[in-house]
């Protein structure tokens, strides 16, 4: 079922530091910065010739990774992506299995559908499905 | 500098419910159990289109994995690995730029020369860093 290894999410306190550690110290192309209001996050891209590392900070009160900054304050590996071809016969998939979806598929920060997967299920690791075959419909907002 | 991800690393309590569920949850390839024990770990290989995922386990009292998992009971993500094309000139940029290199190159679990970066240098992220330009020296011809 999973594909390509989409992203690496790596959470940091300062991306424009993140982002000069990654382009000056490790030497990669690092994308600028982009504000994503709706995820509550701002994000850089590093892009590696086989796939690419988000490296992402939070935006506004209601920031989705404040709790694991506070938990790790210097930042880390916050999730890994998995490209899937359908999103809906992926979850129902894995809730037959008896995986934990969080929540229903949503427009993710490319623009895709996706989801995630309670990290609980998979050895602490929280996986996030995007699907890369079609676009979001409208019929997938929530 | 850096180039392909090689690899990320995630450290699991029980190798074979970890290849289970790799390979009939998430559908993926997932090699057999290979002992390492001159690194104190078994691994596993989720082989992906673009990049794989290394699933270890201790192996032996000595195992480096054991603080992590006492930390992460149920496991959790470990490094990221990322190819070089020479790791003593990587080392020495790197060291340059005030990055703490831990330890001298080592021959990793692919046979080819490895270093790893202090997480504390790359918000909270264990950097492994593979060179497979070249070996070390012949012996390591695979």
């Amino acid at each position: 079922m999973i594909g390509r290894l989409n992203h690496v999410a790596i959470a940091v306190p300062d991306l424009r530091a993140a982002s000069r550690l990654y382009s000056e110290t490790l030497g990669a192309e690092v994308s600028a910065v982009t504000d994503l209001p709706e995820h509550g996050v701002s994000v850089v891209f590093v892009t590696l010739p086989n796939t690419k590392i988000e490296l992402m900070a939070p935006l506004g009160d209601g920031s989705p990774i404040l709790g694991f900054l506070e938990r790790n304050p210097s930042g880390g590996m916050h999730h890994v992506c998995y490209e899937v071809d359908d999103i809906i016969a992926a979850s129902d998939q894995l809730v037959a299995k008896g995986a934990r979806v969080l929540g229903e598929p949503r427009t993710g920060a490319h623009g895709l559908p996706v989801l995630f997967l309670h990290p609980k299920d998979f050895h602490g690791t929280l996986i996030e499905l995007e699907e890369v075959a079609r676009p979001l419909s409208s019929s997938f907002h929530q």
